[in-house]
């Protein structure tokens, strides 16, 4: 299967144009698209236009709303809800997200929780909203069950990833998006497309034995144990309790429920104004320098030290570039949408 | 080496007593014991009562200040900072995490950011407070260099780490307390004292290389590789960038530096006041009802599931009865500081 490559504007254009079709609402049409331009070019491509494909059925089923409604309730100074009507997690993630950098500019810091929401992509898209208004941004979901519980056989937190930025002072944000189990299950799926196996430590099997089919993976590792257990219960802590919604164990699938079904899923939004501790100028030259003497440091024989969202940066200048690569079997669900898609190759 | 077990009772009453005569202030007497004590009891040995010889060493030599005038200064409804003045960090952390829980009673959420600080001991004992006022607790601490960066030869960050408590229904509240590197140093330590091989993927040698050899590892692996590298960057950029001080790669190492010199370690605490988002009583239901189903989940063979916590409360329930397990010779620099201590063995 030779790869295709596709001009990511044009590409943006046709996705906007499928979803305002279907009467999806002006700001989520912007928000989805977006982000998954933004999320595919800094190359996390299970999180990016690859999902375009299910967001199309899932607003035709109604499992998405595609005009909510949706307001934010501010509880007191620093803190607020927005009940989201299932509108885009993309749409209702980025109105939270800024309304907490509003909030934090008032008082230093500030969360917002989102409740009764969707899938939000990659949380990147939102931290990074917030590092681009000169704040500290943090994003948090949850997800259903997919990360097994230590002496379980079971999972019972889901990828419940955490996301961190800051703003730089020469250079686009510092982002850490990180899910809280060791791998991503889609590198479990990837393998499987290869029917490669996966090494002993990634995944395990439906009685909760270590695996290396992918075929027969049921449970992801979490990240360093029963660290990365502990914090996606944090992530859920966030993202469901507060929210008093699902947590992970009960959320329904993404893809392996019915399209029509609603999620429930839940966001969480923190941002810290750095400027309330030092003044701006110092904050992003100490962060600069801090990130600069990481990519310094003494290597390892053929290896190089990147500070955590590097891989990504280096993606990007070069899929601006060549387009976003994507197999012809995806790219055949965006033509069944349009076949105004064919313009978008490079 | 018969190990000898301690009244912890009595063991503070003479740690206090010490502090007191070395003019060690009254609130930091009872703060810096009282961590000890229960993060002895909570089995977290390497944080408990084996730092007594230490921290009254670095009160005799000026690095601690057994009376420091610190206070906080507000820098918004949300947010503030204290400079600790070289105080026990047990002290100037239980201070500044009272008042974020102050602050967010008003406003949902707040932080407030130590500079200038000492070793602070385990994190949870100020999340826990938190915890008590029925607020969720963040607390974090950075640590002079210690985690290897991926790529490198050596390390960057320290163990930097991350504590997160709430309250529960029905039992004392939870709390994940984890350093950001897959194994802590005292691991590491305690091997050496026996002699024996580490497993291969735990830490470093001096050029970088995996060992399993306790007495040539230099650093440690991260918790989930880069993950954990980047959430040891996060928590200095909460504890050391927002602070204007250290970061991990600049801190004098705890042991091997100059005990007179000044480390100016940053601490970070974070609070929010569930009460904002939904009732106490459901968001301590609904917490109490997660970990009772994480612990009722299918168990593998042989094995348990616990909710992070369930160690340290479960060996409190045993070291309240039986005492505090220590080794005669680390007890003989207890005996060295005053013969008093006799009194404590049970």
């Amino acid at each position: 299967m030779e790869i295709i490559h596709l001009d990511h504007q044009i590409l943006k254009e046709e996705m906007a144009h499928a979803f305002s079709s279907k009467n999806v609402c002006e700001p989520a049409v912007h928000h989805v698209t977006s982000s998954m331009i933004q999320t595919s070019l800094r190359g996390v491509d299970s999180h990016g236009i690859h999902l375009f494909p299910h967001y199309c059925r899932a607003v035709d089923a109604g499992r998405i709303n595609n005009n909510p409604p949706f307001t934010f309730t501010q509880t007191a100074p620093s803190v607020g809800y927005i009940d989201a009507i299932d509108a885009f997690g993309h749409h209702v993630g980025s109105d939270a997200i800024n309304k907490a950098c509003d909030l934090a500019a008032e008082t230093g810091m500030a969360a917002v929780s989102v409740r009764n929401s969707t899938h939000f992509g990659a949380a990147a898209y939102f931290a990074l909203q917030a590092a681009e208004r000169n704040m500290i941004g943090m994003a948090f979901t949850n997800a259903d069950a997919l990360v097994k519980a230590t002496g379980s056989t079971k999972a019972f937190f889901g990828t419940n990833p955490i996301c961190f930025t800051t703003p730089l002072k020469n250079e686009e944000p510092f982002c850490l998006d990180m899910a809280t189990s060791l791998v991503s299950w889609n590198k479990i799926k990837n393998y499987r497309r290869e029917d490669a196996s996966i090494p002993d430590h990634w995944a395990f099997d439906a009685e909760g034995q270590p695996t290396t089919d992918p075929h027969i993976a049921r449970s992801l590792a979490p990240a360093g144990d029963y660290k990365g257990f502990g914090l996606g219960m944090m992530v859920d802590v966030f993202c469901a309790i507060l929210a008093n919604g699902f947590i992970s164990k009960d959320l329904m699938a993404m893809y392996d429920s019915p399209i029509e079904a609603k999620r429930k899923v839940g966001h969480f939004f923190m941002v810290i104004d750095p400027t309330k501790f030092l003044p701006l100028n110092t904050f992003v030259e100490n962060m600069q320098d801090m990130v600069d003497r990481i990519r310094k440091m003494p290597t390892l024989e053929g290896q190089e030290v990147m500070a955590p969202g590097d891989p990504e940066k280096k993606t990007m200048a070069i899929r601006l570039e060549t387009g976003i690569p994507i197999l012809p079997g995806i790219f055949n669900e965006f033509l069944e949408v349009s076949p105004n898609f064919k313009r978008a190759i490079k």
